[in-house]
């Protein structure tokens, strides 16, 4: 990996910040490894083995899969990742006849292997520190709005700079402290991707939503995809010429495993956390949207559900829906149980009250933060005195399927009137294929009785909000009183639900669009002013959060006068822990081993505990002999360490102290869900899937032998 | 105590039946504490210290109270049992102003002791063989019906025989082995019982039916009770001028507890196990009896806790009536799980497919006994044909309590006017004061719209069973189409919630009770002959499965050539074990002891998990001197154990291997429920309460100091 001298020249800030760390909390920037001493946590490799700036390194054996991480496990471009991962893929590929969520997908040759619309492989490339560039765009004159504006178009431009210094590759800046720290990274961005293999659905999602943030799990959420690069191996869209990506570094699969106790490390790219946030914040979220988002999303998942009941191919449609709101909504729950539990506000109150009278407590330093806290609390009030008028306005817009398309359409018509780099970015030019490709999935799994009924909750929620300005929003259909034949009319003439008029949509100019007559066109655009006036108010919201948090964190660490950790935001990071189970409750232990034995134990037959005959069958004769655990005397199937993980470490491979990869990891128990707010070591606990498991189905049990042994493990 | 020398004789045969019996299971009984190697399981004493058929041994510190065992812990008479043994009484002490479930019941002296109406004490003076007496009253001329009858007459000739020999004890003859060993045990029976101390019932139930049959458990489940005696040491009716009953042994309670692995002892009255029934007893109560007991208490339940809703006081009158139908409901739901999940019946088939086998490959051995399982087989065909008329009349006569009342007042009329010894046991001169005094309880407890709900709802039942015959039953209220009004009618005019009219009916004739126009003495005046037909069915069943058992037992003794103990009967037995989690589930340990800590963490502030202010303020300030485990650094509140246990070991002591009390038994785990039909190692657990919980809560929380200095316990 390469790495630009301007990151070594600043590194030195985060060491400050990282030294002064716990044993086990973190999600390290790769950056920063050189500054802990992992040998003593348990690491036999050189920390310049997993990453070096200027060299081939453990760190290249990763990449990320849309949200998700991956690892790259032969030199062909197999791709190890989650289930949950491929999910979309596998459901998208799927039909009544092809149904490859129920029954899987086994690839028996490359030429078998399908294309995963929508899915990008993203291998980091270098990154260099560009704090000072995005800064100083912002100047003092500027008020709050025109402040993000301004750093905005300046990450783009800085990003285009990059993609123009360096061909094939893209570039994104990435906020690390809020208002202080901005890192451009370079990625190799891959468009060929295919899928390989994927176990049924029974397998791969083996306890649903009963099991999910569950722990004893017994889930084998894994799948094989591959990426394709064109023949000169430069990124290219899907085409039949393509031949597999040949990655930098190759992660060694480990068929020995690991053991209760053994250090692990991840690889990944953890999404977000919000650790360095005020108490105002969390009152918010505590007091407000994510008890939002429990109700809405548990009245959306019944909805689906219902839907999905009598019809299979429905079901399918909306599978991928249910499982992400499902999982957003026990995550939520969770961490409003565990935000009671732990009391992180009243703490986090009590330490600003100690830290307010700290500032105070110096004349120069009062007049100029001495109102810091406040202002950040004004903000929060503002979001929270508006949020029963703009989220079932967000939601509006982003579960209503038909809202959110004809949102995108005259969205997209409108913005691409501009120069590209005053866009919003979905709408730039080197992100607008993506965005018109994953519009038309939409169209494919649009479901108009759902879309209606999703469509009246929400307005209803809006007429109902005493938010709710007098404005346009009040006379749509739905909010208005005698609406309820206008909804109806809106879902009778619609032209969403065919793909060729979204695509003919999708080059049209907002005046075009006007003339089409299509009724969610016409309804977006009446509300549109509303929307820009949300977009505005974000834009202020976060000039001003950004102004105040660059200086709240930088007293803060002063007066801490110890070490805090960049929040997690979808950049590579390091964690590493152990093998660990836990004691939720007194009188319980939870082992950090389970076996197929469990799985047997678990299955009864019924949606979420089905499991496939021949699973049952090799179970049965023990037909395990390769992949047993030695002293459990059966195939491990997941394994919990108490590593510092949060979303985005979907499908991190998780290793041993030599970089071998020995599982997959997938997810986190509901008592760890609360890491996203503060770190708890008693909590923080990490779910993946044991590689005996992965491997014992793919090979034995699916007869993917050929997988195997393109992974270099032996087939017993 | 006192041994007869006819048990020592006979006492041969159980010892072959024991010898080589699995480590740690069976319910032994005390007489053949012998044959067993105690001292190689971990007892620290000889087998005579705990049993010695001539001298004061550990089990004279024993005694049954009511359905439940306790343990004499002073020389002063005090018993140490379970809350929910002696909920009965403090529920009947309480009222509105006294509410001693709620705010629990300490009498700071002997005088403030109150008189537990309903409650007697009976302790195990001797036992002695009389099989051959009770199996000699049937003689080969004899049908089903008359052999049922000639037995259980001859059995109460023995009783009364016994008690005139022995002038002040009671006499019962139990049968050991269905059909082939009858013991008559000679009890003292002392009839003034009183409350002493109970904690509330947020900590005696805390956890209440949602912890009820799991681990890991933190209920407070004890409380204090006292026998009384006429100043010269006989038993007597309750008089203020009783006295303490001075036991002949007491258990000395070791306020250290006990820890992971040590060895335990329990000894008690298990109530009743059917292990050694045939797999078509097993398909009836799999498939017939236990459904219909989960369905029909479910909603009985359902409407007991409706009805309690609106009103603290009758919610107070009807607790323990839901305390009791939930425990059975969810043990019965236990044991269905646990029977489809070991798969018992199968099992069985199995084996008594062998079984029949062997018996058929000896000519002799086949013309004596070839068809003896299909007739055992043929009696619970016939059972579970007619259980859809059979259960709901028994439940309606045993639910709904004016029917029940009405029931007993007529039976009791027309047995009291046959001789003593011919009438049914409960209204023989000996039983009928008792029988009487629980009456006048039910009468207290009547709730009149709940009854009537009862009422349609079992007679709901009978209308729609196909097997409900067009007898007198087909013609009553609520059976019959145009029954609404009349059931009504029923309930607006009954006057069985009079207590003195009841007292003035269980001394009428039937005649006499005909002319008091009460509506529920008519209505079962017309049910009276469907009832009695039901009883000489069952004392025909009774005779045919008597008359099959014994040889059908002895020859699977031979067939076996190995060990079986007699199914729990009530009489006295030991169990042996060790303190031991368990796993009931892949991935979980549960650990065999709980902490206050765990109280703290189950307490919401909602029922059934309330903790008293105090219990909290003396966790928070650690106020645990003198009572903490020593590793785990809290007071233990519950403990979990391997021993062989079933219902009537409520109450039993837990004791070391020197027969300290250490814990007090009061539930088996979910798992465990499966235990009264067959022993399994891997589900068979006991949960009692930590002696040090109960010594923490009696003294520095609810401030009893002075029962622990009664029991000899230092107070820190």
């Amino acid at each position: 990996m390469k790495i630009t001298r301007a990151v070594l020249l600043t590194s030195g800030i985060f060491a400050t910040l990282l030294t002064l760390l716990q044993a086990e909390e973190g999600m390290i920037p790769v950056t920063q490894l050189s500054e802990f001493d992992l040998k003593s946590r348990g690491l036999e490799m050189s920390t310049t083995e997993v990453f070096d700036a200027g060299k081939v390194c453990l760190v290249d054996g990763i990449c990320r899969v849309n949200g998700c991480t991956g690892s790259f496990v032969s030199p062909e471009g197999l791709i190890l990742t989650n289930h949950h991962c491929a999910h979309k893929a596998i459901q998208s590929l799927s039909s009544a006849e092809h149904d490859y969520l129920t029954n899987g997908f086994m690839a028996a040759s490359k030429a078998q292997e399908l294309h995963a619309k929508g899915y990008t492989v993203r291998i980091t490339e270098s990154f260099s520190d560009v704090s000072e560039q995005v800064l100083s765009a912002a100047t003092a004159d500027m008020d709050f709005v025109a402040r993000t504006k301004a750093m905005e178009l300046r990450r783009k431009e800085l990003e285009k700079q990059a993609e123009t210094d360096n061909p094939g590759l893209r570039a994104e800046v990435a906020e690390m402290f809020s208002g202080r720290t901005y890192v451009l990274f370079l990625y190799t961005y891959l468009k060929d991707v295919r899928l390989v293999f994927a176990p049924p659905a029974s397998i791969g999602e083996f306890g649903g939503e009963v099991d999910n943030w569950e722990w004893p799990r017994h889930t084998g959420d894994f799948s094989f995809m591959r990426a394709y690069t064109a023949p000169d191996g430069s990124a290219a869209e899907y085409s039949e010429r393509n031949v597999p990506y040949r990655p930098r570094r190759v992660l060694k699969v480990q068929p020995d495993g690991v053991n209760e106790s053994d250090f692990v490390m991840l690889l990944g790219y953890p999404g977000r956390t919000v650790r360095q946030r005020t108490a105002s914040f969390l009152k918010y979220e505590q007091g407000v949207r994510l008890p939002y988002v429990v109700d809405t999303n548990a009245w959306e998942i019944k909805t689906l559900e219902e839907a999905g009941l009598e019809d299979r191919a429905v079901a399918i449609r909306l599978a991928n829906r249910i499982k992400s709101l499902a999982n957003v909504e026990k995550r939520s729950r969770g961490q409003l149980l565990g935000l009671g539990r732990t009391n992180v506000e009243q703490a986090k109150i009590t330490e600003e009250m100690q830290f307010q009278a700290w500032i105070d407590s110096d004349e120069q330093r009062k007049a100029q933060a001495g109102s810091l806290l406040g202002d950040i609390d004004e903000v929060y009030t503002e979001i929270s005195g508006a949020a029963s008028f703009e989220l079932p306005l967000q939601s509006l817009r982003s579960s209503c399927q038909c809202v959110s398309l004809a949102f995108q359409i005259f969205d997209a018509a409108v913005e691409r009137q501009k120069p590209d780099l005053q866009r919003e970015t979905a709408y730039m030019d080197r992100n607008f294929e993506l965005t018109s490709q994953q519009m038309l999935l939409a169209v494919q799994d649009l479901h108009l009785p759902v879309d209606q009924k999703i469509y009246a909750e929400f307005t209803r929620r809006l007429a109902e909000s005493p938010a709710t300005p007098s404005s346009s929003i009040a006379a749509i259909p739905g909010v208005a009183d005698n609406s309820q034949q206008a909804v109806e009319r809106l879902f009778a003439q619609t032209q969403l639900t065919n793909p060729d008029f979204v695509r003919k949509c999708l080059s049209m100019s907002p005046e075009q669009l006007q003339g089409l007559n299509e009724p969610f066109l016409m309804l977006v655009e009446t509300m549109y002013p509303e929307y820009m006036k949300l977009r505005e108010t974000d834009k202020r919201r976060d000039g001003q959060l950004t102004q105040l948090y660059g200086p709240f964190l930088e007293l803060k660490r002063q007066y801490q006068n110890s070490a805090f950790i960049p929040d997690a935001n979808g950049t590579l990071r390091l964690t590493t822990g152990h093998i660990r189970g836990d004691s939720p409750r007194d009188g319980i232990r939870r082992v950090p081993v389970t076996t197929v034995r469990g799985v047997i134990e678990k299955t009864t037959g019924n949606e979420p505990f089905v499991t496939p005959d021949i699973v049952m069958q090799k179970a049965k004769n023990r037909d395990t002999t390769g992949f047993r655990h030695p002293q459990l005397g059966d195939v491990p199937v997941a394994i919990l360490y108490d590593t510092d993980t949060t979303g985005g470490n979907s499908g991190s491979p998780v290793m041993n102290s030599r970089g071998e990869l020995v599982g997959l990891n997938f997810d986190r128990t509901f008592e760890a869900t609360i890491n996203d707010f503060a770190w708890n070591p008693d909590y923080s606990r990490s779910i993946g899937v044991d590689i005996r498991y992965i491997l014992w189905i793919t090979g034995p049990v699916y007869g993917s032998n050929h997988l195997l042994n393109e992974m270099g493990v032996g087939v017993p």
